[in-house]
């Protein structure tokens, strides 16, 4: 029996496509690993790029996928012809991001006719063994989309 | 006169340093526009890359420069030998992260010996004007660091 | 010239009227020092009742005055008949709540037809010097009122 | 088989006591309701005095429940002879703070030498059933206790 009762029959195919047109998941090579009604894993190997001073994934970039993450689990409950936008997320930073691949798992908490808080884990992958390495709390807001328009002006944010 | 006291002489040099190991902030074309003792001005240029599903930068991205700057400005007041890592922050964004640069702000609040406090704010341009679209507030955590590593075992997060 | 253009004419009017209703504050001795439209200051005397185990006030007690020191700043900026409520706040607490006298001071950061966000600060007063002791964001919401009702059922959090 | 190895035997007194000695505590009528390692829950009768405009439970107030219970649990796996302070915490309201009764259990996520992190939930309890009404993320620091004094100069914060 599933947690939630996603409004919109589509939920997993507007969800997959809202993650597909995001350049910067391309950009840094995440991708979904499980979706399902309220809640998403996502995938991302480690690169180079995204260090820190210590060689480590930037908490920036681990906040990248553990917000992208939150926004998906939202956008599964969200009403057909829904935009979504992040108004909040604290992040807590528990152990070095250091790893192989990291995952971002992602579970709505609440969801809301306006707002949907959620809850995030990030983990490291280190030969097959996991940690858990930063926490996650957001807020995501939907908005009924303008049929007219790519880029909704009155987005009030930017997830 | 400044309004903070730095204990580390050599300060402005080692927090640029830290900047400058900071393979993440190459990789997103972010660089230093202003460095004083506790306060720190990043800036960044718009790269399609960077962008979630309506075209603006992604929340993650703008987290990063905004946690960078917390950190750079937390790193200038604190003794010689630190180390420095993210605790947590939290994110409100305000507005799309839309423009041809990025501005991220940082200033420290309360300065300790094991723990300081940073408020950060991110600033979209578009044709020379600038608008608030998000705020950080952050903790960030001193260690001493050890001589004989380059990669701390025991740093507890990843900023 | 002031920095916010309130929608609602009696805006200081309800704003001070909403704060009256709340047993809590009155529970807690905390008053309205100033009110502006998007700025107010709340003011609360040292009282042992509200001391956590070393003394100082408890962070919770510092919570409350800074939540509806940022509602009431919100609260001055919404439009005639609304509602509001807490979606989530963060607090940092820099230094122990040890003093006779505790301001609250919030301030609009950035208003919005249903989310507004706050910043607010508390200061511990001894002998009369103010000290910094915590920081807020939060982040505030509006709700048409209904007519017929004294408890909203859709509210949905608790400021 | 417990889920935390506590470092001090004595771990259920130190932390029943620590909780004993917070005057908030008792003037809220909040008491321990479970206390294992890492984990405690705290129980609260409505009242009145602490309700907000629309009579609901004030968020500072849920958020003192919140707090108390990160702290206690958090201090259940610190060394004999530290103190506790609380860094910062966040908190998402969910619902109102409606009910007879109120539950706050919080668990460790994240023990550490100096930096402890929870998580915690707020429950109403009406009529038998209970609902989320509030979440916290919050970071908790272990001092060493000064033997020859009763309040810590040096304590960074309230909790």
């Amino acid at each position: 029996m599933p947690r939630f009762e996603p409004k919109n029959p589509d939920y997993l195919k507007v969800a997959a496509a809202t993650f597909d047109r995001q350049q910067a998941m391309r950009t840094l090579g995440i991708s979904i690993a499980r979706l399902e009604a309220g809640e998403v894993d996502l995938s991302m190997p480690y690169c180079r790029d995204w260090t820190q001073q210590n060689g480590f994934v930037h908490a920036g970039i681990i906040t990248a996928g553990l917000d992208t993450a939150c926004g998906i689990a939202a956008f599964t409950l969200m009403p057909a012809g829904s935009d979504i936008l992040t108004v909040e997320f604290k992040t807590n930073l528990l152990a070095p991001a250091r790893g192989e691949r990291f995952a971002f798992r992602a579970t709505v908490v609440k969801p809301g006719r306006t707002l949907t808080v959620c809850e995030a884990r990030a983990f490291a992958a280190n030969g097959g063994v996991e940690s858990l390495i930063a926490t996650m709390t957001g807020t995501l807001m939907a908005l009924p989309r303008r049929e007219d328009e790519t880029l909704p002006a009155r987005a009030g944010a930017t997830a």
